[in-house]
């Protein structure tokens, strides 16, 4: 879908119908800064947008929709903690929020006004699933889609704004196809300012299958039930599991801040 | 092409025309194990078949193809170092070989015979060009590919012998793109005892891009220019850049021995 920029009434607004049509899901996955859009002119914009998670009339929305449905929400939030500004995803429930990642890899602009994060990647427990969560341009980064699965991640949750054709929608299904895990990639539609998002979101299953993807314009709900022994099952061969035949003794070069060669 | 198991001469007999073909090439990537086949019976027959990189006359065979056509091979090579087996890959030039890798993640049966690698990813200059290796399996598991990224690597040669249909071919191009450089997959082709190998060797670019791809069967023998400036560009955006915006001071768990939950 498509969140209105700076006007959180109007989203919650485009948000509402849609949620509806998600009722008898047990978790949501909604697009990255879904409560205030992404294009901020500036640092100014992106504050003036954001809330705290503890104090957010989003948050709260969401948490009704949640008590009203009988699901969880995965969102994309501005996120203002003390003096500075996250791109955050929240894990809503309808007690309010219970989990937050903060992005750890930021995307052009974004350096302009978020801070990177500093929550490493938190699997929570939630209903029996165990779910991490990772913003947009983590795509990138095999590291953290790595870290989920070693804390035991069943399923990623990913909100995104993706403004590059494909990439990304490319290499999430081979992130969970190499960690064995669902991966729920909502990625946002339509265009702000100068940015266009290229939709397309997708839900991946722990062979890499894409069993459900969006089309790349207008609003999207699909309803997906996994399973979620696949994704604890690592088994590839009866002699090699995805997590197990790892080498971290052989790894250490992937901590080291060393620059790589020029 | 199909190695012919156990029997190197006839190998070589097949190897001639096709490394002629590729005469004018600066680098030619052979399959895993070429110099031997792949389905071993067991210990004995691994052996049997194995050469040390000092003293090996497929290697010499190599050796004397880049002194008549002028370029350096990768090849897979069953190597016996002291007692033990290794899955490796040989760099050979026309004076012989140059370096090695043996592979850190071992498939299925290859357990029952190799040692898992023991010199971690090692990046060689050759000609201008900075080069890894990796072998088959490897395709499954981030931290290699990205250890070569991280070593400046321009170029990962990837010899396989891939029995499930399509997962590597999937997953290397996106190892390209989030790595920012060159791969080839030279993937055997034919049957061997129970196995059934899949073909669809690839060469793949900086974003990901198939340069060229072989069909599922028979021998294929294609030549590509490549520009190394573009895997040492890194630059995704003006603010990103898909090495420096790591952030290994996050990815401590990446090197823990810590048994994931199951």
């Amino acid at each position: 879908m498509a969140p209105a920029l700076l006007d959180r009434a109007e989203t919650q607004r485009r948000l509402e119908p849609l949620l509806a049509r998600a009722e008898g899901a047990d978790l949501v996955v909604l697009p990255e800064l879904c409560a205030t859009g992404y294009a901020f002119a500036g640092r100014e914009e992106a504050w003036a947008g954001a809330e705290e998670v503890g104090d957010s009339r989003f948050l709260e929305f969401l948490a009704g929709r949640c008590a009203a449905h009988g699901f969880d929400v995965v969102t994309g939030f501005a996120e203002r903690h003390g003096d500075l500004l996250g791109n955050a995803a929240v894990l809503v429930g309808a007690e309010g929020p219970v989990a937050s990642y903060r992005k750890l890899h930021l995307f052009h602009r974004e350096k302009l006004y978020f801070e990177p994060g500093d929550l490493g990647v938190p699997v929570i427990e939630r209903r029996g699933m165990r779910v991490a969560m990772l913003v947009c341009f983590d795509w990138a980064f095999p590291e953290v889609w790595r870290l989920a699965a070693l804390g035991g991640a069943d399923l990623v949750c990913h909100p995104a704004n993706l403004v590059l054709h494909g990439y990304a929608q490319r290499a999430v299904p081979v992130h969970a196809q190499i960690n064995g895990y669902f991966v729920v990639t909502a990625n946002r539609v339509g265009r702000e300012r100068q940015l266009e998002f290229t939709g397309m979101s997708l839900i991946a299953g722990p062979r890499g299958e894409i069993l459900a993807q969006a089309p790349d314009h207008g609003d999207h709900v699909e309803v997906v039930q996994i399973d979620l022994a696949r994704a604890r099952d690592k088994q590839v061969t009866p002699n090699n599991d995805l997590l197990g035949d790892r080498r971290p003794e052989c790894y250490g070069g992937l901590t080291s801040p060393v620059e790589p060669t020029r």
